[in-house]
């Protein structure tokens, strides 16, 4: 069991000295008031987005109270301001996720939040300053967090909030999707499918800023004159619905753009088939995601005589690798292009209090709707 | 027209200089003889197995008379002594590979001679040298080919000339895939389907003579356990059938080799996906095959969390690039270790008057056929 609650407890506060706080955390607030005393190396006490089991996040999450934790001479205590609720921090709850926090947990993954007291070891950092974890890590859905200074990166506090907030898990995986497969410089192409996602947006976006066309794929679904304009006007050089695309020779539809040396896939199943088929002779195609459920089907001869790569994505593995250090640049890179109002997607700031109705927006409960980010 | 006969002329006698042969060649060879009488400078008449049209092999290939041709200053004409009806070339003949020859054609695409006669500048052979054609062309089913010296790799006499035949498609594709995947060392392991395939089976013992563990998967069959027995004479560390290893995870049935860095799939289907589930963590699925003619089915995850890198090999595309000077080393290698009784695999040394024969047994017309080598 220690093991267990140390990790929760890093995920909690970052700090394994508040080992005692965990069995506690589960009591009404009032109860811990009358223990111990505010002191100057103490956090606020903070509320967070608990689950101590896996399961259905709407059945699993509480808001809960957690008393204050001790700011350590290296801690940096940030009052949070926003962070977004991602699918993978609902795949986490639900525990199909690969890797998860141990329960029990606060959820989120990701956010922005403004320094609000420091340890006396700390130099850099003043209380104001905006910060984000990163490389991200467990916890952000909680309005304090005490983690060392390490953890945290410094942004430029005149950046969107809710930018700063969702830079990493998606504008980051385009961002490094683009740059490790397939060596892609301007004049080239790119395929994908699931172009509405948000890193879909972010593709398109990134690749425009770096004179790389892009085609892409939607779903036929009502509106998709709609969306392909919506698209296009983000840099979007090519769009088509699923079944424009139900032609012998994909690439004869091609006129304006070579053919892609790179496509992206999030969907799996006959979308996926389509990017194959988009791509040139020797390309790549990275699977980051698989929204039908279905798998990737590839005829033989695309691996033998078209000489197609097949690889995967995952930014939470790149973040555990020896690259992670390049994070800060890319982040600060992105967070320059969202200042400029070339990086733009659709969210929804929603009050901390409304939690529950953010995540039954982001279960789907509610049709679709933008993506939701807490604010604090 | 003139294109077209020039690169069957260069196939059939690598010398542009023939041209006004081709329309010739159809008439019998002793209209010639009146036309034409031999000189020093030409070589002897070659009988072929030539094929005008692309369609059933059985149906098109016929065995012909061709007239000399002449040897230029840079040229060796080769008494052909042996060369294989490889899956390929049949494919080629079915006009079904991408990459063939402009019709009317000579078969074949590998084979040993020996050196017969040589142009006034050619230097470094002399007549009785044994030779093959290196990187591999078309047009090895004759008794007589003359082409340039650059064309010709001469190798050791002490060679068994079945496996000087047919070293380069089967033995230096498995060599090749050992070589340019997962960069794999003494002690590592890999796993591949189709292991009774000729390249299986040199996989299984290139793999062993550098301390390379095999996995191997075989076909539910009358006699599995003989064959089982035959692939780990060869040096098979593990053999599994198919069914076998329905089973919840097939890495529990590994018990004294390590997970696989890399997977070699010829089938396709189910057993592809059996060759998925062995892969260790970032390991890498090479396809060079397709026999089951059913596609490579991959779950998104697989990609996502396992980050499995899916890729082909094609040894003629490979040929074609500017690797391909390391060939002639490798097959001094492979021809070395066959010599030494180190790579063996079975075939059937077939008189050139059976040629029918030997095709239709290649065609699987009679049944399970060892490969068949014509010997001239």
């Amino acid at each position: 069991m220690a093991s267990v609650r140390l990790v929760t407890l890093k995920a909690l506060h970052g700090s394994t000295s508040s080992l005692f706080n965990l069995t506690q955390s589960l009591r009404p607030l009032t109860q811990f008031s009358t223990i111990r005393a505010f002191s100057a190396t103490m956090s606020p006490p903070s509320t967070a987005v608990v689950y101590e089991n896996q399961g259905p996040p709407d059945a699993v999450v509480r808001v809960i109270e957690v008393p204050p934790v001790e700011i350590k001479e290296k801690d940096v205590c940030v009052k949070m301001l926003a962070a977004p609720i991602n699918p993978s921090d609902i795949n986490r709850i639900e525990g199909v996720y690969p890797v998860r926090p141990q329960v029990p947990a606060v959820g989120g993954y990701e956010g922005v939040g403004e320094v609000h007291s420091l340890g006396s070891a700390v130099t850099g950092l003043a209380p104001g300053d905006w910060v984000i974890p990163s490389p991200p890590s467990f916890g952000t859905w909680q309005t304090y967090i005490v983690k060392e200074q390490s953890v945290w990166h410094k942004i430029d506090k005149s950046t969107p909030m809710e930018y700063a907030a969702t830079a990493t898990v998606n504008p980051l995986s385009a961002l490094r999707m683009l740059e490790d497969f397939g060596n892609l410089k301007a004049g080239d192409s790119i395929v994908q499918n699931g172009a509405t996602s948000i890193v879909g947006q972010c593709i398109i976006q990134l690749a425009h800023t770096r004179g790389i066309h892009s085609i892409n794929i939607i779903r036929d679904r009502a509106g998709s004159e709609e969306v392909k304009e919506k698209l296009k006007k983000l840099g979007a050089d090519e769009v088509y619905t699923e079944s424009q695309l139900e032609v012998k020779n994909v690439k004869s539809l091609l006129t304006s753009v070579p053919e892609p040396a790179v496509g992206y896939n999030c969907v799996g199943g006959n979308s996926a088939s389509l990017v194959l088929k988009f791509l040139r002779q020797g390309g790549t195609m990275v699977t980051y995601g698989g929204m039908s459920k279905k798998p990737v089907t590839v005829p033989t001869s695309a691996f033998i005589f078209k000489d197609l790569s097949l690889r995967g994505f995952w930014l939470q593995k790149w973040m555990s690798s020896d690259k992670a250090m390049e994070c800060r640049n890319m982040i600060d890179y992105i967070l320059g292009v969202a200042r400029e109002g070339k990086l733009t997607y659709e969210m929804e700031l929603v009050p901390f209090n409304d939690f529950h109705t953010a995540l039954d927006k982001s279960l789907g409960k509610l049709g679709s709707q933008p993506k939701q980010v807490i604010k604090f």
